[in-house]
């Protein structure tokens, strides 16, 4: 059996450093890189995707809301035309520069805020599956989207004849019937790796997730998610990009 | 004999709308198309990416230095890694949301301050020529861009063995020695449209010039541009796209 | 009898133009100016301020999400933290040109979705008025809050020991129940500058009304907020700013 | 004798944290704080004057051009009078911030290549100079400006009445002629505490200074900032904010 890790990547911006994406390179096989619209500069995501191609390591466009104070983390009440265009240009930007660098924008995953906005608000699950339908079409591509399972993201881009990846967290607390427990509440977030690794193996060996979701950009970040890597490949499960 | 004419369009930014772009797809052969640096919302840019293919008009590339207070109009000081990214950035933007409309970046334009500043500032000519080339490597494409005559960045530009494309101005003053008359400068803009017209066909029949350029946010705009172009057809001049 | 009517204004930002502030300022008492949010770059800013010096207007503070792109009238979901420093931060700034201007800032209006959000919100109206109350006790001021009438912001406000000014709008279409027909739907703008005034006296004349707001970024503003001036001294109210 | 520390802080921005600004406010008299256009959300800004006013230290205002994928680091091509209103916008914001904290915006020092453009730029050093008299004739205030000796900045200040303090750099190399070595060749920037505490003490004891400035964005810092400190004290320095 197999799976994938994917990881949040080129997040730093201008002068502000976030997280060890060289490191997080060289463990993950598949690289949600920022936009630009909540995080990433144009040469930070240039050289965020250089060092993925060197790699071999899959490109995803982690687009999110138009929100640098808010590092996207805020939910934005953005009309389904815009959301539609906002998430076409960033998914055209970050092409733009892995081409450049050789590779290609291979998948779409929402951040932060979009992200748990469409697991369940249906006009802008729509208005996301309306720009990667849009860009497929422009580039003769086929995108899959990464989302919760479960999710009205996945449903609709099902629905529309996209693939749909449906991804674990290796580090976020679930509640007994599958939803995250929200950041805001105490124990959100799995910090110790042994655990984080623990709980990885558990969700991929129940079936139904298609990649591993691991953080980049807290301070233990590398050790958890080397610790998830180790556990999969200990446990038998080979690694690669679902793309 | 065969010309081009060229305007700025897609330079409204959310509520701020700037321009007729309607009116002036209508007249334009090329249309350089804001890439939300320096103006242009995503739903804009998409909206006249549209309405650009519709009526055959070809789409460039206007990108500018990341300034929207500024509109592009005042010099940044922009290291030559950080400008080819952000060019490349801009210009893969704006390609996806054009091939999500059925058509494609063209050529690109350098806008404003930007467009000043290469006519003699070799390191940030040359970090756009780097753009263009690592664009057109990334897409098997080959953009010409488009520029003063005499500027550094055409030099830049054809050495590297892209395509230069020559613009005059039809509603700008020159002086003497070919150079134009700074905005700051009284006269600076034509704003009679005979006068424009009477300078564009000039300035074309004298050769050395593939492109008109006219302006497209002055409240005469549509006026002047279609003046320039009734000239340009009524001295034989068959007009269409340089691409 | 006297009442006071208000509008927006300062809402241009950078190349873009927005309303015709001189107009508007020569018919209103109370001007509410973009804090550079939402709209409002900081020399039109100082412009307006000193325009409404000049006239004796009175300076009030627009305050609003931190999105130029969506001009502020998306929801944003904003921690009341960073709520209370963002309205403190806009204040400030607004204070700090209106006092060059030799004026100051007399009152608070919160913009577009924020406005509607605190309707109902009770955590973003209280992190509006810890923000109000904070600047109070800075310049030992006693900044009003303007906003509608019956809103969790009001009472909010009034509970802390603020001004709570009651506004009524001119040109926006009531339900029965005495909330506002939203934007989205046909009709909630009225458009007919007579039909703008008799609302605008007909709300006045049945009291718990302190201000009348009129719009000033659509075509005819001049000639609605004309008519509505005209209407109400007709009618014989006296005008002048509540504060 | 007795001299004061100034260092930068507050340059934080939403998700990405840069410095230890309670370990340097621990070490410092005076404090630039960021105020938004190059660095500093409004609530770093409001936690960080809240630290200042708790630990006695002066609280300036750091302003900087609009730029903060650059860091207000690349010089920008302002205009006289935005300029002025973009420092007017800056410095009544954060003194908002700094009087809900229970101080006040006390002095004025340019950031980046701000600093540096009105080394020499006469015509962005007057605008500077005008908005602190703004400010101060708005707020019957005299604030003075910090800048370095021999600047076109501190000379302009000088001419219009306002108070120039003079700083030099603990942690910066000079040339034989008293300018500094520029950030892009190497060796411009001491990392040795030990270096940097002798450079100082130099400095101060020379004369003609009145401030001396440590960078707070390095690794080292706190060190840094601690080395220099304790040399001035065990050399007889007093240590007190020069406002």
């Amino acid at each position: 059996p197999s799976t994938d890790i994917n990881a949040d990547v080129g997040e730093s911006f201008g002068r502000w450093r976030l997280g060890d994406d060289e490191a997080m390179l060289g463990i993950v096989t598949s690289a949600n890189v920022a936009c630009g619209f909540h995080a990433g500069d144009p040469l930070t995501l240039r050289r965020t995707c250089m060092a993925a191609v060197e790699r071999g390591v899959a490109i995803g466009a982690q687009v999110g809301y138009r929100d640098l104070a808010g590092f996207g983390r805020r939910f934005v009440d953005v009309a389904a035309p815009d959301l539609t265009a906002d998430v076409l240009y960033q998914l055209g930007a970050l092409d733009g520069i892995a081409r450049a660098a050789g590779g290609r924008v291979a998948y779409l995953k929402p951040h932060g805020a979009l992200y748990n906005a469409i697991v369940t608000h249906e006009e802008q699950a729509r208005a996301m599956v309306e720009a990667v339908l849009a860009f497929n079409r422009g580039y003769d591509a086929a995108l899959p989207v990464l989302g919760l399972p479960g999710s009205a993201f996945l449903a609709v881009a099902e629905a529309a004849g996209l693939t749909a990846v449906r991804e674990a967290f290796a580090d976020r607390a679930y509640r007994g019937d599958g939803t995250l427990v929200p950041r805001s509440e105490p124990g959100a977030v799995l910090t110790d790796p042994a655990a984080a690794a623990d709980q990885a193996l558990r969700l991929v060996q129940a079936g139904g997730v298609d990649s591993v979701c691991v953080h980049g950009d807290s301070p233990d970040a590398v050790a958890l998610a080397t610790a998830v890597r180790t556990r999969l490949t200990d446990a038998g499960f080979g690694l690669g990009a679902f793309t």
